[in-house]
């Protein structure tokens, strides 16, 4: 097992790596959410980050970490979501190609985004082996390395320098609580936690409606996400062979969130702080107001993972 | 006419008695809003600012700049909007006692967020002068002292703060640009600039549909707002003689702005920069965007003024 857990070395080498290429992002607090939870939250803001997520951590991580040979063929990946954007960004930022697998019934506004970024664009049929299956193909054309999204050890490392920045900024936080989706967010922060801040508990937080990462600590197997029905539309994804042995070892526990707690967290962001965020970055807060008795008077640090959000089409 | 302009003694000293009842708020840029503007613009974000608004500055100068015994019977004013907000939460954290004449008409939301902050509400008729009507009744029968929202010098010292900290924060910008409603805001800019950084020209953004104060600049004369049909509600107000003389005198002008610039700038710094804005805030983004000529390659500050929008009823 202890193979796969990444050294205190290679997370302090992920954030010399990364940080030319990305916002330190700020720190913000509420006074009213503070009231309202009887906590003391610090908010780490992503949603600021360069293409709005924390996805662009690791996608640079992941990029950086490429042989010389390698970066020359580029990258590519399959998304629909946020790190199609930051795998086309981060590639022109660091100056490679990148090819992105995109379902045909991708949004118009995500294909725009990442092409905008530079990225080719390949079409492919919607379900997740049509995807595999054409990705396949342009890595067997292009000699492009695949990055996966979040079961990737140097995405999960670049992924942590939200974590490592944040402690910087906000010393001895009681928790640190990030959404867990596929994992390579929460791992990223436990790590973090576990190398630079050891009295600090981690813990994640996930959808009712998509709870696998719950199951899987539950059961000690990754278990799959069936047909998950949330508006947290980072989160429908599920753990990997990468991922969960960290989550299983460094994260204290998972709290599971309704919908309803999801979008009234979101909109009490939305209204108190003044940020936009989606509402993949809103079930932490569901969850810290979910459980007064755990968090009254503690000292909290919240990832708030991205602000990528239709404001055509919110839940309110 | 010169006995109505502040001194820069007044200007300094209004620092000092807001400092320690509001934010500091932070400015921000935005990587993407600069390459399409061509400029190169800073955010001075008072929709962080305690109670959303920078509203807040205002209210408290002018209640800390009251005597002691007519502290001691309290403040009121007429408002449906901010300006009520921010008496009654900048009152509560003074330590006084507010009253807030509201028309029958106004939203439950906001009446809930004054009674929130402790102040009392005194139901009017919804018209001008039902309200200056009660509002007199309030002031006859408690002694308190009425404190106007834009056309109070007080009120304007107290604006005036943002743009000190702006100056602070981001030195010999070219332009500042501020939201014309009722006058207060884009005075207070305008006496911050003339004695602290008189290299920067400022100019005052207005709704086309709501074109009063351009009109008074036009004709030399305070004109009336009629009938003033614009989504940015904070500026269907118009000006006063207290404000009118320093906008004259320390203007450089006014740009009108169309409707669906002001929504379609809106939009575009809540997508790019991931902030709640309302639409009287992103009347001077539309006219940045709308002179590109005029701005290109400038260094341009732009006062957010707030952040108070129903998320339920958003023009996009």
């Amino acid at each position: 097992m202890n193979d796969v857990i990444p050294t205190k070395e290679q997370l302090l080498a992920a954030m010399d790596r990364v940080r030319p290429h990305v916002h330190r992002t700020p720190v913000l607090t509420s006074k009213s959410i503070n009231e309202i939870s009887g906590a003391d939250i610090y908010f780490k803001c992503d949603n600021f980050q360069r293409m709005g997520a924390f996805k662009m951590r690791g996608a640079v991580n992941a990029i950086l970490s490429l042989p010389k040979d390698a970066l020359e063929k580029g990258v590519a990946t399959h998304s629909s979501g946020n790190f199609a954007q930051a795998l086309a960004l981060s590639a022109k930022s660091i100056g490679v190609k990148a090819t992105v697998v995109m379902p045909e019934n991708a949004p118009e506004i995500k294909k725009k985004a990442v092409a905008g970024y530079g990225a080719e664009i390949v079409i492919s049929g919607s379900s997740p082996i049509e995807r595999e299956q054409k990705l396949d193909e342009v890595v067997a054309a292009t000699g492009a390395t695949f990055i996966h999204p979040s079961n990737d050890t140097n995405v999960i490392l670049g992924n942590s320098t939200a974590t490592q920045e944040f402690i910087e900024q906000v010393p001895h936080l009681d928790y640190v609580l990030a959404p867990v989706g596929g994992g390579g967010l929460v791992a990223g922060t436990a790590l973090a936690v576990h190398y630079l801040s050891p009295g600090t508990s981690v813990i994640g937080a996930e959808p009712s409606q998509a709870d696998d990462a719950y199951r899987s600590l539950q059961t000690g197997v990754i278990q799959p996400s069936i047909n998950p029905n949330t508006i947290a539309d980072g989160l429908r994804t599920f753990l990997g062979d990468r991922n969960f042995p960290i989550i299983q070892q460094m994260v204290e526990r998972i709290i599971l969130v309704e919908e309803q707690e999801i979008i009234d967290a979101m909109r009490l962001v939305w209204e108190r702080m003044k940020i936009v965020v989606e509402p993949s970055a809103t079930v932490t807060v569901g969850a810290v107001l979910k459980e007064p008795d755990t968090f009254r008077g503690k000292k909290i640090g919240i990832i708030i993972c991205g602000g990528n959000v239709d404001v055509e089409n919110l839940p309110f």
